[in-house]
């Protein structure tokens, strides 16, 4: 999974680069680790960001904070940082041996989109590797979503609604494609 | 959805006070709102933890928040603050005029719990509304969970780790709960 910083969208749908947080971090880190994903990815053009993103994560990793909190620790050996889209699918494309199935998330509706079912067993039969966008601010570019292999249908709950934070999104999402369902 | 900062565990089981924080507003309150629910409560005992979540609420209700971003103001609109687990029920069955049905969470596995499909069904036969416990902190109380009429089965995601974040937590369980899933 990738958390995008930039290209996304503000809420008059310019293009701009949203900050890193600290929550985003922790909290997707946390989502990644419980559903078994392979690696979390942080998105971000700004070198001053992807920095302090590195030093979060180092403190939790190998400084003070492992020590004092083994399960943090668990939830951010997989976190890297990237300074593109471009970047994190070679990365992945490096580690695993193939080409990521990009797969964008989005909370508008746009014809071209699949549920999280049809994605799983699409998944399931190719050898490539998932790599999930989610978009901060007001959403992925369209330059982005407009070059990925698929886009999920936005989370729809039971009223006309749809303003989770991103990092509800994200654990949703896991959820409905990884979580053991009773 | 009531959030609970007192009586909930800290990680040696001690029972503490945890503290108000702003994003477990924002985010429950956003998730609430997309899954439809009639109320979200934040508890705690303290009176300037009240005090200063009235505050953040109030920013976003009727203050310079609102007029800035409407869609945080319907999030929040239902928003309130009890003193207690007991007042939180209280509230609950004022304005329904029953009492409620009152489950509990937990990331620990006991020999009582239900999931969540056997809760929705047995809440959908019920006339009495649902108030569903989160815990902050390691989570609630004992006291709390042995005097609830259900306990849910933990969130369990494809791997071995539990460590969701409270936030996480409680839109995974919206989902399962309320979420129109393909």
């Amino acid at each position: 999974m990738a958390l995008v910083h930039h290209p996304v969208h503000d809420r008059d749908r310019r293009i701009i680069t949203t900050a890193i947080t600290n929550l985003d971090i922790h909290d997707i880190a946390r989502s990644s680790r419980t559903y078994g994903l392979a690696g979390y990815h942080l998105v971000t053009p700004v070198l001053a960001q992807r920095d302090l993103a590195s030093r979060i994560i180092g403190h939790w990793r190998s400084g003070e904070g492992a020590a004092m909190n083994d399960f943090r620790r668990q939830a951010l050996d997989p976190v890297e940082v990237h300074e593109s889209v471009a970047a994190s699918r070679a990365a992945v494309a490096t580690a695993s041996g193939s080409e990521p199935f990009t797969v964008a998330t989005t909370a508008r509706r746009r014809p071209d989109q699949v549920g999280c079912q049809a994605l799983v067993a699409e998944a399931a039969a190719s050898p490539r590797p998932l790599l999930i966008l989610l978009g901060t601010g007001w959403g992925l570019a369209d330059e982005v979503v407009d070059r990925v292999d698929r886009v999920l249908a936005p989370i729809q709950g039971a009223a006309d609604y749809n303003h989770l934070s991103v990092r509800s999104a994200a654990a949703i999402l896991l959820d409905r494609l990884f979580g053991d369902r009773e």
